[in-house]
């Protein structure tokens, strides 16, 4: 299991201090979508300019135009682009395609999606590399994190891999952790940690079984 | 029927000069997803800064984050933000609330809706400001201009205003014109034009029933 941090809320020199502080032990840097709806992709272009080892996902949920702008993704320097499960079929294979072309990866946001275990079966059908499952802030104190989507994501793939989002913190990872998402994605927890370091290899640790002590 | 001209394609440079030709007589002036996902607000910016009467709308597209992801955008400048109705109402209500609080407008984008008279009547019941019939750049090969949709969101809403973008050109204008959306959303056939502002001013005539001539 790796972790991915969403780094949302901040400016991309503030990022770039974040990733500064762990890019030796976080799996996944990504760059959230209200960073991206401020400053486009130059958080992306930043971060792999300074660590170009570092995993970045540039959270775009791309819902049109998906070859255009996954390919300005990809040439910003992402390793992972996203796409919205919602999103038209052929968006969806565009970005797939893509990605792939570059040697990169796709994954689809399940957000809004009612039934997630026909939707994942399709994806699965059309090539995505992974399924987050991504309960949306704006209903995270509405409904429950998204577990249950996620076991029964999990139920009807076979080789794609997954994510969980949404609601993660050093109490909700050991009831995700069960579950074995392939990427397990923390925000907030991680973000507004006093100190960030020292709370990422904390959850790591957690999904390592290793103590932290 | 005002004209809206999407600018998705090229950098913030370059849109600039784009709107120093038609400021004067294009109607709404659309920040595309393309160019945000780039760029981020710094289109919106430069222009509002440059041609601060001239209508912004930031085509943000916000499927989360509704609150924050639409106050960013006004503060960089945008009068009218997009979210899409796919989103989940929570997400809608916030884009709608932030905007109106800063005396500004929302839009909701119809992109991959199954039953668009059933959303619309949702969509205008939380207070959305437009609705926007929107057939996918990566489908306008496979299905029609989204004109059908438009007849049905007209029959249902009562306040709400529309908007119809997709494939709009010198020959698809006429029967779009007859259906009266509030807004008709140009792209390509603007924004590739030999001459932009002729073809601004053409396409305007159109919708004013005014004689190029």
């Amino acid at each position: 299991m790796k972790l991915q941090i969403a780094i949302d809320l901040v400016d991309s020199d503030t990022a770039l201090k974040m990733v500064e502080q762990i890019h030796d032990v976080i799996d996944i840097v990504e760059v959230g979508t209200p960073m991206i709806m401020r400053e486009g992709m130059l958080p992306v272009k930043k971060i792999k300019a300074k660590f170009p080892d570092v995993i970045v996902l540039a959270d775009t949920k791309i819902v049109d135009g998906g070859d255009i702008e996954c390919g300005d993704a990809i040439e910003a320097g992402a390793d992972i682009v996203t796409v919205l499960a919602l999103a038209a079929d052929e968006t969806i294979k565009a970005v797939i395609n893509t990605a792939r072309k570059h040697g990169k990866e796709s994954m689809a946001d399940m957000i809004s999606v009612e039934d997630v275990a026909a939707r994942a079966i399709q994806l699965e059908k059309m090539g995505i590399d992974y399924i987050c499952l991504h309960t949306a802030l704006d209903v995270q104190n509405t409904t429950k994190a998204p577990l249950e989507d996620l076991v029964k994501v999990k139920e009807v793939i076979k080789v794609t891999k997954t994510a969980v989002a949404g609601g993660i913190n050093m109490q909700t990872i050991y009831p995700t952790k069960e579950i074995s998402p392939d990427i397990v994605v923390a925000g907030g927890s991680l973000t507004k940690a006093t100190d960030l370091r020292k709370s990422v290899i904390e959850m790591k640790n957690v999904l390592l079984d290793r103590t932290s002590n």
